[in-house]
């Protein structure tokens, strides 16, 4: 793989009069900044080894085939006026000479961009804590849930498991051992993932492999004291007990130490804190987050949990602007979710349409933006409504609630600290999962997915889950 | 991988009464018998190693996203009253103690089953022609379009040309070398890729990736005098028109000698007969069909093509019926088209519903069966005018007419020889386009992919076809 060098200063012409953003990433952060920056002023260059924007809260819902995967992203070349995008991966920072260098994710090439002004908004990857064997099994049974492909994985992994256990070689121990699925995490991409495997092996698995129903098992695991941290006691015990009545083994409590092969190599087998072992045919790995290598390779200066330290203003350096999972506040760190990251979006892309621009290419950057008001509501028929909060010029985080989804008709909602809502209190049930899918449809950055999202609904619901498997 | 050998002599006493009929391959013919077998009569049981079925003339629509993967395909285990499903290959056939020896596609394990009726539906592979190269660049820069698996891999391919192509340090050369797709073969399946393809440049490519637009193209290689072989003239004319029409440079009488690697290995490039040479980004090759090995590896007698030679009651040996693409008579093959296959299923499972039940798993098998009348009418609607036939014991092929989908609006239909419509002729535009996705739209077996098909073809109509990659 030669590496060939070209720096794309002089790239193109007609838009040289404007500075250049560069943003890193595609995902809730960089994807709201890319969006709403003002294409008139800013010559806006998205880099990032994803195409496209993943709207991540539908994803464990792909896993399984309640919805397409291509139903729940968006392209990053359906930006409006979007300069340049780039399917590559940031590897070295020069803050100094403001250049990114990037390498091609296909052909490993690597290359400069200049940037007048960076925004970083990378994300994490998910977090193994070093527990031996994760890494190694990884691909074969064990995959992580953050990215579509990973979702497709796990399909055809579960699907996989079914038609390996339908072998007529197969022995029932082994069948069995195939058909345990584990979920490691307690947080919500897990818990809705563990509801709608659950729900899959219920209801289709029962239709499609009736002789394998009655193997089939199903655990989730979490070293916390409870599932949905962070979420209010009504929610969690409530999607707890929603779990145990749906035949999930729920082991809170409960570290992984280890994970290898089963001898044979079919399966694979698991080492809790308390040396008990499990083997299972499949497992999804989404326990939590750590900084991706560009952000640990970078001079900037980070704090607790390798997150890059930015000021109010989300500024890590001088023109270099950081937010969402990869970057945190020294003093009051913000959890590393969609929300936030989606609110620093909108609001750096703000600051940057209504004051950094001015600073242009080689002005001297004001010492703090012009007041904005903060991006409080959650969909974009509700903006009008952000001018009931004051305008500010550093960010500030509204709580909007947390949502979970519980499979069909089910859900909770924690609105207690929700500062957006009329009303407080936890929501559990029908009117939870009305509120999550009502929300989730009108966040859709496209038409066309606001009508596919609820056909896919319709269609699981009606005639159930695809077993296919190619 | 230990070979475990097990038969399955006694797997089902419950069914142990039943007259055991193994089917191999889930296509066309296969499909067809398993579904319209009697199973209060029979024990069916598929062993395939594809779990689905694949409506292969929406093959070539998936590849460039105008349709979903799934919705052109039924899984098995859909087939009402089956026995059993194995995903798994056959190996051997020992017709005189009526055992198939099968290896699954997962573990390698192989195992035996044994049969009392065996119908070997099997299909065919890809033909290479020995071409040199053509195996070794597969799934780099060579695809064949015959399953979802590749259909999804030459998705997956185009639009990593694309990036590659959009990539600042891919040179001029690199990208007109990336952006040029090749199609081998005239046939139906590659005449509607090259289609499809055309449309995805014409309409999306532009949209998405207005700088690379222009160093598009696209050739499709025949190696006969035209496109669409067994076509009217009319209809093969009036398609070549429409793809020069459409930019795409049509050669034929054009064979390809070679294909290897370009030396940056980036792209790759064929030589032609006449000794010239192109690089391309991606080639799709649907050039001809070859015997898989456990027919080329059977003790039953071959004829032209490698196909299973059967006599006019589909026969091959005592007991093992053979049909679609890997047999034929030899006095007159019939061309290994969807139609021939789908009505040899047919006929095969009402001979097997009306006769050959009776002599179930010991019985004396009748010198022919029963007359039956042939499956002439395309849809499941329509069967009843079948009765316009008179009965016969020998399988009797109904031509049907032939049929090229042309994208949106467009298409050809050669009812010259069609012996099922009032009239004659020939079709071609609007009219064919309509009879096409009608046709197409009547024979799809679930109730879901009749709403989803006409969803995805009016999306693609009016939103364009989605570029992410993942």
């Amino acid at each position: 793989m030669q590496a060939l060098r070209r720096t794309l200063g002089f790239a193109s012409q007609a838009t040289a009069r404007k500075p250049r953003v560069v943003v890193l990433g595609s995902g809730w952060g960089g994807n709201k900044v890319a969006r709403y920056l003002d294409k008139t002023k800013f010559d806006v260059r998205v880099v990032s080894p994803a195409n496209h924007f993943l709207f991540t809260p539908l994803l464990p819902s792909t896993a399984v085939g309640t919805l397409e995967f291509r139903a729940v992203q968006e392209p990053v070349r359906t930006i409006k006026g979007l300069g340049k995008y780039h399917q590559a991966k940031a590897q070295k920072l020069d803050v100094e000479n403001r250049i990114v260098n990037c390498r091609d994710i296909f052909s490993g090439d690597t290359f400069d961009i200049n940037y007048d002004f960076l925004v970083i908004s990378a994300g994490c990857k998910t977090n193994t804590f070093a527990v031996p064997g994760v890494t190694q099994e990884q691909q074969s049974t064990v995959f992580f849930l953050k990215h579509l492909y990973h979702a497709r994985r796990i399909r055809d992994r579960i699907l996989e498991c079914f038609e390996r256990a339908a072998s007529p070689v197969a022995s029932e121990e082994e069948r069995r051992d195939l058909l345990h699925f584990v979920v490691v995490g307690g947080g919500a991409t897990s818990c809705e993932f563990a509801t709608e495997l659950s729900e899959f092996l219920e209801k289709d698995v029962r239709k499609w492999y009736p002789d394998l129903a009655d193997l089939v098992s199903l655990s989730i695991v979490e070293a916390g004291p409870n599932l949905l941290a962070g979420f209010d006691e009504t929610c969690w015990q409530y999607y707890t007990k929603h779990l145990r009545e749906h035949n999930v083994d729920v082991r809170t409590g409960c570290a992984i130490t280890a994970v290898e092969p089963a001898e044979d190599g079919r399966v694979s087998s698991a080492t809790m804190a308390n040396r008990s072992t499990m083997r299972f045919g499949c497992m999804v790995w989404s326990a939590g987050l750590a900084p991706i290598k560009f952000v640990e390779g970078s001079s900037l200066e980070k704090g607790k949990g390798g997150r890059i330290v930015v000021d109010e203003y989300l500024r890590a350096a001088d023109r270099v602007f950081a937010l969402g999972d990869c970057a945190a506040s020294r003093e009051d760190p913000l959890p590393p979710t969609a929300n936030a990251a989606e609110q620093q979006g909108a609001y750096l892309a703000k600051c940057f349409n209504n004051t950094y621009y001015k600073a242009g290419a080689d002005g001297v950057m004001p010492a703090k933006p012009d007041p904005v008001v903060p991006s409080a509501m959650p969909f974009a028929w509700l903006e009008p409504l952000d001018n009931l909060w004051d305008a500010r010029s550093e960010f500030r985080y509204v709580e909007r609630g947390k949502m979970a989804s519980m499979g069909m008709w089910g859900g909770v909602a924690d609105l207690t600290k929700s500062e957006i809502t009329p009303v407080g209190g936890t929501l559990t049930g029908v009117t939870a999962f009305a509120s999550w899918r009502g929300a989730y449809l009108s966040k859709q950055v496209s038409v066309q997915n606001m009508i596919l999202i609820p056909m896919f609904w319709f269609k699981s619901w009606l005639f159930g889950r695809d077993i296919s498997r190619f």
